[in-house]
Parts: structure tokens; C-alpha cells; sequence
């Protein structure tokens, strides 16, 4: 039997295609850090190597996962969601901001700064039941598509990181999301798209409630923030849900700084990957300023820390997911 | 092949004590109950089939997994760590309660109600690291003793609830805990004594933040309650934490009432139960009244609800974990 397998391996070895877990990312160091940290922590010989159960590998979504541009893609959905309660009841839409949404006038939102954004956040995700909401979300991911790219939201996604995903489950790591974002708006998606399970997603909430209504036990969604999952909350969030540090994390903003941060200041062979949005061809390019997914902090103090900072651009052979 | 699979099980069938996944169980209804319950969810050709990624397995753990007289464990272990903090500082112990429960006077601080339990819970909970806090927490159960039975209260574990677990999770369920305990307390232990890991551990919090002091990122605990997961909290946590509905839930007083409604009103076949101390010569015996683990419209309503009362004294052939 053993001999067996040693040909299968050797076999697969002789074709690129098949050896390499990460066909997508040219060949560059951060591919090849990326390789030698994995290859490190689970070869039983290496000084380095992590027993599989503390295989953490935590992902920021907006950015890292998918896109986030010209706006986090829950907003998107929060103007859509406006819309469609306000044609059912229009007495919802109480305040100029919560009009302007349901009109899908980003720009008058966006320039309330980040009260009228919350507002349309908790009006568009709250007062209603978890299941209900799920519906909703579901629904718009079927029908909606990107204003610039007209592609489906959930087609948005970056093949390198859904192979970096893969990879890393392939090899007994346990991959979570920790992410800003909502937590009941990604587990509609997460497990189909990205293979992770309700229970590996770690997000921002609304309050919650539990009544009984009408004989039905339900899940309520109320209007007052319960967790922030960004910045100083990720670490935070990692220690609530998953009680155990990451041994790599990826992200692409200054909002997965302490993330990184936290992950790599662990004990023997870490990782800190911080995605570069290098790529207006492809993608978008922006880094140092904007309303969205800044990273300043992380160019500065990233290579110094030894954290792969990719370059989509140069890093990225591919960068949308294959249909 | 296949004749050979036969054979062995056939084999194991005739040998009681193989075959037999909850040896400690006496003969029973419940017994029955459940073994019936775990065949019809994984058998493929049972209208019940459940797919294994969605058979997830909630148990409460005070009183439901280890003993909570005559006060929860965690309440005791805070007495005892009052003690030590006082010894080491005693301007620590600002109030009549605090002194009071360094001194381990229980009945001081149970007369002064759940505030003092609360002040006695935030003193020894809060303002020092989560790893400090679990070294502690470690510590303690090393070193102290029951005040009656003698034991180490990680050896007051049920070996009935231990043989559940294990069948469970040998039929592909993933067990969680969803206790009103403490979750990072519970943590210390709950991998090591009952093979749940870390992640799959849901309970009650008090704030947390992220501060890098000297250099090292660090999880401080604060005194502020963030969650309490008890009663209409338990399925807001698993809600939260899990994501999904279990089809089976666990308890022992009516802080589950509301886990096992929420569990059991699921589509398909579910499973409530509810582990009823009926024992005072092997454990203790309680259920109507008192100051903890009161169970009473959970005695009412279970039955009618189709729920599994245990019998500790009838069902339970054994009480404690074997050595």
C-alpha cells in the first residue's frame, strides 16, 4: 500500500497543476512565505510544527475575501433592503437620511457621515427576525448586482484567497472569518462561497431578543449595537468565539491592524497577510486615504513586523474567482 | 467486504458492554429515548436523517454535566480567589461583601442576594489578564477540594453525561456547551474533562479589551457584564455563537427552559432533556425550590413538551466519572 501512495504523490508531483495550492498567486516571495509557513507548522519535524487543533487561521471579509468598493457591499444591500420596505410602507422612511437610502442617493448618505450610515444599518437590519432578515439577504444575493462591474455580489470574490482557504484547510487548519461585517449577513453566504460555517464566523451584531411569538419561538433582530468586530474588537471577538490565537490572519485594512498584531505576537511561526488593493485594471486601487478599507498603519509598521503584504496587482495572476 | 463490516458488528452486538453506548444508563424509557433518537437522525434511511453538519448538540453544564451544590462551582472558585487576592492585597476588598467572602462566609454574601454574588463574581473576574485569569482558574482546580464529597470538582463530573458526549459526538454531532457559567472559566477545563474544545464553549461574559501593555498584546477582563447566557439569553448565544438551531439540547433547571424550547420547536425529530437530582445519597436531591438549579415549569411542561426527564436516582446506574 505505502508504495502505492508514494507514486500517487510522486505522480502529482510531475504536473504543476496539480502540486501547487496556490495556482493563482504568481510566483513571488509572499507566495513562497506563504508555502513555507504552512509547510513549517505541519511538517512533524519542523522546530515550528502546531498540532492541527491550534491550526487557527482567522480572515477579515471586506477587501480580503471580496470586494468593498465604491461601498461595504452590506450597505449596498441596506439601500436595496430601504427600498423595498419603504415601497411596502413608506411611514418606515422617518427621517431624510432613510429617504435619501431608499432612493439609493449613496452620496447624500455617505456625506451624513457615520450616524446616517448607522442609521441605515439598524433600519435595514433590525425589527425583524433573524430568519426573515436571512430571507432578505439571500434574495438580494440572487438579484442584485455591482453598479461598476455588473457582476453578482457573491461573484466578487478573489480566487487567490478562496485557494489560500482551501490550502490551508487541505493542511488541518481550521479557517475562520473575523470580520467588521455583519455576522448574520455573512453567514447567508460564508459556508456556500467560502466553505466556512456559521459557526466560524465571527462579526459585528445588532442586539438580539428571544420571544416567543404566537407559539413560534423567534430570534429577534433589535436596533442597538451589541459588538463592533474592528480594530481593538477583533482581538477581542477571536478571544470571545474561538477562545484560542490565530496562527495566521489576513486582512487588508488598518481595521485588521490589532488582529495581525495579536496573531503574529504568538509563540513560534506566525503569519500576518495584509491584502494591497494595487489593481485599478483588475480591481480597485486605493490604500492610504479614502471612507473605505484605509490601510496606512499596515504599510508603515507591516514589513517590519514580517507581515506578506501582497500586491494584487504584481502578486495576483487571477484575481476574480473562476465560474 | 461488506459481509466483513457485517460480521463485526454483528460480533460486537453479542458483547453488551461494546455494544451498549451508554453503559452507565440504567434500562430505561429515557435510555431508550435517546438511543432511538440518535438512530433515527443518522440513519440515511430514516425520514428523520439529519446530515451531520447540522447535528449539533447543546448541553448546559452546572448540574447538567457536573455538580452546582451547594453553590455554583464558579462561585466558589471566586471565594476562594478573593481569598488569595485579599491575603496579597487587602485594599482590595473594599466592602463588607468582599471581606465577607475572603473570609469564605458563604452565607454572608448569599444573604446579601445576587448584587453581592455579582460584586463578589466582578472582584474576582475582572482587572487582570484573561491569561492570568485561567492560570488561576487552573490552579484552583488542582489544588481544591468539595466541601462535602471531598473531591476535585473536576472530578464531580456525571459519567452518564460523559457517555452521551461521546456517542454523540462517535454519530458525528459536534457538542457544545451553552452555560449561564463563565465562558472563559470553563474553558480551563471543558476540553480536557469533557473533549469539548475551546470554540464550541458558549456562556456568560463580562467586557474584555485590547491593550498592548509593554510591548505584549493583551486580553484584559472588565467588570462591566457583556453577556449573560442564561434563561431567554441561551438561545440568543447559540443564536450568536452556533449560528444554528440544535436538534438537541440538555439541561437541568429552568435557566434551559428556554434551549430546550427553542431546540425541540425545530423541524424534524429533536431531542429535550432534562436531567432531573433526585439522588441525596449519591448526589443531591433538589428541583422546586432554592437558590440554584431550581427546576419547576421545566417538571410542568417537559413531559406534555415530549421532553426526557432523567431520573438521577432511577437512570443513572452511576454517578461519578470513573477514575
Amino acid at each position: 500500500m505505502r508504495s502505492i501512495i508514494y507514486t500517487v504523490a510522486f505522480s502529482l508531483a510531475a504536473f504543476p497543476g496539480f502540486a501547487d495550492p496556490l495556482p493563482s498567486w504568481a510566483a513571488s516571495e509572499n507566495k513562497t512565505a506563504i508555502i513555507d509557513f504552512v509547510e513549517s507548522v505541519t511538517d512533524p519535524a519542523s522546530p515550528d510544527y502546531v498540532t492541527p487543533d491550534a491550526r487557527i487561521a482567522t480572515f477579515d471579509n471586506d477587501g480580503t475575501l471580496w470586494s468593498e468598493q465604491p461601498l461595504y457591499f452590506q450597505f449596498l444591500f441596506s439601500f436595496d433592503q430601504l427600498r423595498m420596505m419603504g415601497a411596502a410602507d413608506p411611514s418606515i422612511l422617518t427621517s431624510d437620511t432613510l429617504k435619501a437610502a431608499a432612493k439609493g442617493d449613496v452620496e447624500t448618505v455617505v456625506a451624513g457621515g457615520k450616524d446616517a450610515l448607522v442609521e441605515v444599518l439598524v433600519a435595514a437590519h433590525s425589527g425583524m427576525s433573524a430568519e426573515t432578515y436571512r430571507s432578505s439577504v439571500s434574495e438580494w444575493l440572487t438579484s442584485a448586482t455591482h453598479p461598476e462591474t455588473n457582476l453578482p455580489y457573491d461573484q466578487m470574490l478573489y480566487q487567490p484567497m478562496l485557494e489560500l482557504l482551501r490550502y490551508l484547510r487541505d493542511e488541518g487548519f481550521e479557517t475562520y472569518i473575523v470580520s467588521g461585517g455583519g455576522i448574520d449577513f455573512m453567514r447567508v453566504f460564508a459556508e456556500r462561497v467560502y466553505g466556512i460555517p456559521p459557526e466560524n464566523i465571527v462579526g459585528s451584531s445588532f442586539q438580539a431578543s428571544y420571544q416567543v411569538i404566537d407559539g413560534v419561538p423567534t430570534l429577534m433582530k433589535e436596533g442597538e449595537l451589541f459588538f463592533y468586530d474592528d480594530k481593538e474588537g477583533k482581538p477581542v471577538g477571536i478571544y470571545r468565539h474561538i477562545g484560542r490565537r490565530p496562527i495566521l490572519a489576513a486582512g487588508n485594512s488598518d481595521g485588521d491592524f490589532q488582529m495581525l498584531e495579536y496573531t503574529t505576537a504568538g509563540d513560534g511561526a506566525r503569519l500576518g497577510i495584509l491584502v494591497r488593493h494595487t489593481d485599478s485594471d483588475r480591481e480597485f486601487a486605493y490604500d492610504r486615504e479614502g471612507h473605505i478599507g484605509v490601510l496606512d498603519r499596515g504599510l508603515d509598521e507591516g514589513p517590519e513586523r514580517g507581515w506578506a503584504i501582497v500586491d494584487m496587482a504584481r502578486d495576483w495572476s487571477q484575481v476574480w474567482v473562476s465560474q
